[in-house]
């Protein structure tokens, strides 16, 4: 950077100051701590480094930016409302944390264009960061440097840091060698507590570089500090934390360094006197235009970029399926092999445990689907997530198809969600069911940013068995369906797994769940397979036999086949009972009254069967429905055994079912 | 160590390994790699560290010892056998994994004496440990080093070390200096699929010093090594991290060093193989006297420390106090303070934030109650959990009241665990509800182990505004009281407040979540307070006038204000309502029959009232039932704003009402 540069900067950073502070002083309400102490340095990385087109925030090579200390949002919304992005008007920083703006109290992504990834829960940013720099290598491999070749840069605070998903974020992108993920930590020794040394001795530099990360320290208010080190950071072979020295609240003459500077408005007083100590002699939300010209004339050196890479995407050969891959969506030959393997289903009627089925389904269609990248939290064995044709992704080979994340759930899902994000992608990665209690933070966030991310979480029972209780879901499927926008798949047998599978990869706007079984269970559809039944959430799978339906038997994934076992129970002592599979409960909700109705008629008692608690099923079969399921913690003892004591069994559903006709 | 001692560790060792081979084999589940790689390690830490007497294994100043590679469970379980632990007979070693044993496939606590906490899922017991080692620090602080002066071990695994837990678990107990915790890590480089080198190359010595450990590395299967090492670690000001390096599967002819015999069962050949290689002559479940007699000789030196601690508790002047501490229990004095704060409560009628009227509980009863210690995920402020006369607990000082546990919930949880199993303390802490989904699998493992932790979650719902939805819980009031064993409160006034906190703090068979409000409510209760109407977790707050109820308004928490102005809105048209407020839907659901129907009569509607998704509530209120709250994501705006956008409203409750009467 040169000298002209660099004096430049520090009014282009209190510029994000006063429109942090005021912002936060008008919503009465926010962060100005954050945005005023790392004003600096992100002026420089921004107004020097990040490569990123106002005119374009969707370019697919642009870096991309995370504020992994989501809380300091008015950072991001002032840099983007300084550099020109269409939208970000300062309207709307007015209307900063109200309702329906794009400038909500933490960035949301799809709220505000330049918002790559929703932050605020701390550590999801820099573990999302490192799923976009895993993505970015992948399609690096697929594509070549000509189409592929942009960094990924994170403002990490400390909370970040101390968030135990950071630890397997940055082990993962230090494994990896992700050296186009540059993390800047703000490194300002204050927490809402007070000084982080109420808490926190860690030596955050020795424990990153005890993962393989480079570190650099620099003062956050030195631009000619924070760009050396910036530069130094793009050219390092491994992934960088860059420790800078800042001062929460930078400016404010008397929060300044403090913790009463972090999380509320500073006050007219306080405001008054940082305007003065910065030399900044506007208004509330008044931007001299001078500093406007400043802050988009270094924008714009990125359009060049943009325009070089317009142009050599139109002369690659593989322009095409290059933005096929960007556009997403499940490829024809794919859809084809799902067909062909569904047929084939259909034909042999194999006894499978629903995990295998479902690597089955893998199997069938991952040599045709270049963007579908699996992995596993180390249980790639017992979840069967790996198909033949993937290749390992390595430090030194990221064409591959699977990865090995490690005992690292949270971290994995966290690193699907960041792929999904970057696009070209459709991440899928598998653990136990039970696990999912250990990544629910990011996969809520799978639903609130509407990504299509893949969960395959086997072992979805007591039937799981000898490992016990500490392994069993009883309350996950209940938990896992409550959150919003969610799918939860738990299908009866290989066929459904298939469908379940295409409901997910099929689906744009959320992610997957899909629950499988360690043990396996027959084939029990008796269609042709052409129609996907799953896809309406519950469907009648054997009607009752003689007539209108007595009652009916409502189950899913492995305890569908007690349900049809309990059906022809109750036929041989002139009972009717219908049978419904119901994979997707949350699909099911979202079809009409009259598919509803005609699955589950009115006034016809109910009674479900899952291996899992009753809490929510009541929705569905009403206070008065029978339910045989769980009622509390499992036990360590033989699958059999466990469903013989917890009493799911055929004779108890008939029971049920008899008590109510 | 003596050199005769050592050639006698060797054969100890071999037969944890036989053991657990054979009772792997018998059950044809389990992981014998672990036990087999660790064996001669564990037998020097058994047979001449560990303080822990095989005639009393309750003894308050035993050395807690955590297996938080709990897969490894035979590994514990051969030796509480060997040094004759009651119960934990050959008969049960040849249940392993079978129903109603005392060998569970993971440890369970409460199921095997011995045993101090639930392992299994990964990161748990070392996490948990930490609570142990803090707890005793504290005890130790408050008694002396006469009656409270012992260490807590782990054995843990690269898994464990893996998750992230352990981040924040092992940089809380670094800040904190916890040098009575030392730490085994099996290092085998063996994960479940395949080398760690897969996934992992993190330096974890490193790390551990960078987070304040001392670390040492032994040759795992060097008995000398492996016993000076323990003895220096004793000596250490800080925790301790000893890196062992072990084989897994040690004397597997063909397994040994592979994933192959980490999770399944060696098999016949390689088992005869094992044998032959360790020189085990003896056949399945066979231990000769002479090993026998060498474990249990190096287990009684306890029994005279045992012998003397006796002594000293009966010199004692604080013998009461420790006994009474350490069997628990609301002291009286708290009580008292309970009882005036409540009355002062009714006759002052404060309107209140639930999180602040759960901050003046806290300030009545903490200097009366010494074993509460009490912290907070960085979130002091805001959770209100720090009561004035509670000191800081730091690293020179562990007789204070009040922890800062830096923004780790899922650390804090797990080390509220540890605490309240150590025994001495009854542990609350606090985060923001939301971030409940940061420590749900320890907060599973409260309530599978029965333990009583009290989780203080503030900021309960779309009343805390604009942070927006990432910081607005909507299913986790659900997905929480979906936990068996689990007692969520959401109290709607202060005075409901002091309530739960006394049903929370009298439980003592499983944890409490208090979620509490950031807004606001009124004093609604009209009652003299002399009667806990919260225990019995919903009553009627407002009978409907004039008559039997046409319908029942049923709230929790901040609704219950909106569902008292329904009934007076329906009053005026003539509609008879009754408001129950149901603080606790678990505690109620435990009331017998007669007593839910006094509240609910049968035939009235219902209409519920809480701000968050339903599901579950159709328990209550049956699917015809009618809800007011939300369908989905939050949004960044002012509470008011939200709550009428969400439709969340008085006028509402009435429309939903009178569609019903």
């Amino acid at each position: 950077m040169t000298a002209p540069d660099l004096d430049r900067i520090r009014p282009m950073a209190n510029a994000v100051r006063a429109l942090s502070m005021d912002a936060v002083e008008k919503a009465k309400s926010g962060h100005p701590g954050m945005p005023m102490g790392m004003a600096d340095a992100a002026a420089v990385l921004w107004g020097k480094h990040i490569k990123f087109d106002p005119a374009d925030p969707q370019w697919p090579d642009r870096d991309r930016f995370v504020l992994s200390a989501g809380h300091g949002s008015m950072l991001i919304y002032s840099i983007l409302h300084l550099i020109g992005v269409e939208g970000v008007t300062m309207d709307e920083l007015k209307n900063f944390r109200q309702f329906g703006s794009k400038t909500p109290g933490h960035p949301e992504f799809g709220h505000t264009p330049g918002v790559e990834t929703t932050t605020g829960p701390l550590g999801q940013g820099i573990s999302t960061a490192v799923g976009m720099a895993l993505a970015e290598r992948i399609l690096n491999a697929h594509f070549g440097d000509a189409l592929v070749d942009h960094h990924t840069w994170v403002i990490a605070s400390d909370g970040d840091l101390q968030e135990g998903i950071s630890q397997e974020a940055i082990s993962l992108a230090g494994h990896l060698k992700l050296n186009r993920l540059i993390v800047l930590w703000d490194d300002n020794s204050i927490s809402i507590d007070g000084s982080t040394e109420l808490s926190d001795t860690v030596d955050h530099k020795t424990r990153f570089e005890a993962a393989g990360w480079d570190t650099l320290s620099v003062d956050g208010h030195d631009p000619a500090a924070v760009d050396a080190a910036l530069t130094r950071a793009k050219a390092s072979d491994r992934p960088v934390l860059i420790a800078c020295r800042t001062t929460i609240g930078f400016g404010a003459p008397k929060k300044a360094g403090t913790a009463g500077s972090h999380g509320s408005p500073l006050g007219a007083e306080e405001i008054e006197g940082a305007r003065k100590a910065l030399g900044w002699e506007h208004g509330p939300f008044e931007v001299p235009e001078n500093i406007y010209a400043d802050w988009r004339e270094m924008a714009v050196r990125s359009a060049a970029d943009r325009k070089a890479w317009n142009e050599r995407l139109a002369a690659s050969n593989v322009r095409d399926a290059f933005m096929a891959r960007m556009t997403g969506g499940v490829p024809k030959a794919a859809q084809e092999a799902l067909k062909n393997h569904i047929a084939k289903l259909v034909a042999e009627k194999p006894k499978l445990a629903t995990r295998a089925a479902s690597g089955k389904v893998l199997e069938a269609i991952a040599a045709d689907y270049p963007a579908l990248i699996g992995g596993s939290a180390d249980l790639t064995g017992s979840n069967l997530t790996k198909a033949s044709s993937q290749a390992i992704i390595k430090s030194d080979d990221f064409s591959g198809g699977y990865i090995h994340y490690g005992v690292r759930e949270h971290g994995m899902a966290a690193a699907m969600n960041g792929m999904s994000l970057h696009g070209g992608i459709t991440p899928y990665g598998g653990t136990f069911l039970i696990f999912s209690d250990y990544c629910r933070p990011a996969i809520r966030l799978s639903a609130l940013m509407n990504q299509s991310v893949i969960y395959v979480l086997t072992h979805d029972s007591i039937g799981l068995g000898e490992d016990g209780p500490t392994h069993q879901p009883v309350e996950h499927l209940s938990a896992l369906r409550s959150i919003p926008g969610v799918e939860t798949w738990r299908p009866c047998d290989a066929l459904e797994t298939a469908e379940s599978w295409a409901c997910a990869l099929e689906r744009t706007d959320g992610p997957a769940i899909l629950a499988l079984s360690r043990q396996g269970v027959p084939h029990l559809r008796e269609d042709d397979g052409s129609q996907n039944l799953s896809a309406r959430g519950a469907y009648v799978l054997r009607e009752a036999e003689g007539g209108a339906p007595q009652v009916v038997l409502i189950a899913t994934g492995t305890e569908v086949e007690l349900a049809v076992q309990a059906r022809d129970m109750l036929a041989e002592k002139g009972v009717k009972a219908r049978v419904v599979s119901a994979p997707s409960l949350e699909r099911f909700f979202k079809q009409d009254d009259a598919y509803r109705a005609s699955i589950l008629p009115d006034g016809v008692p109910c009674v479900a069967v899952e291996a899992a608690i009753r809490w929510g099923w009541d929705a569905i079969i009403g206070r008065e429905g029978g339910f045989v399921g769980m009622t509390g913690f499992g036990a360590s003892a033989p699958a059999e055994q466990l469903y013989a004591h917890f009493g799911i069994t055929a004779e108890r559903v008939v029971e049920e079912a008899l008590k109510r006709v």
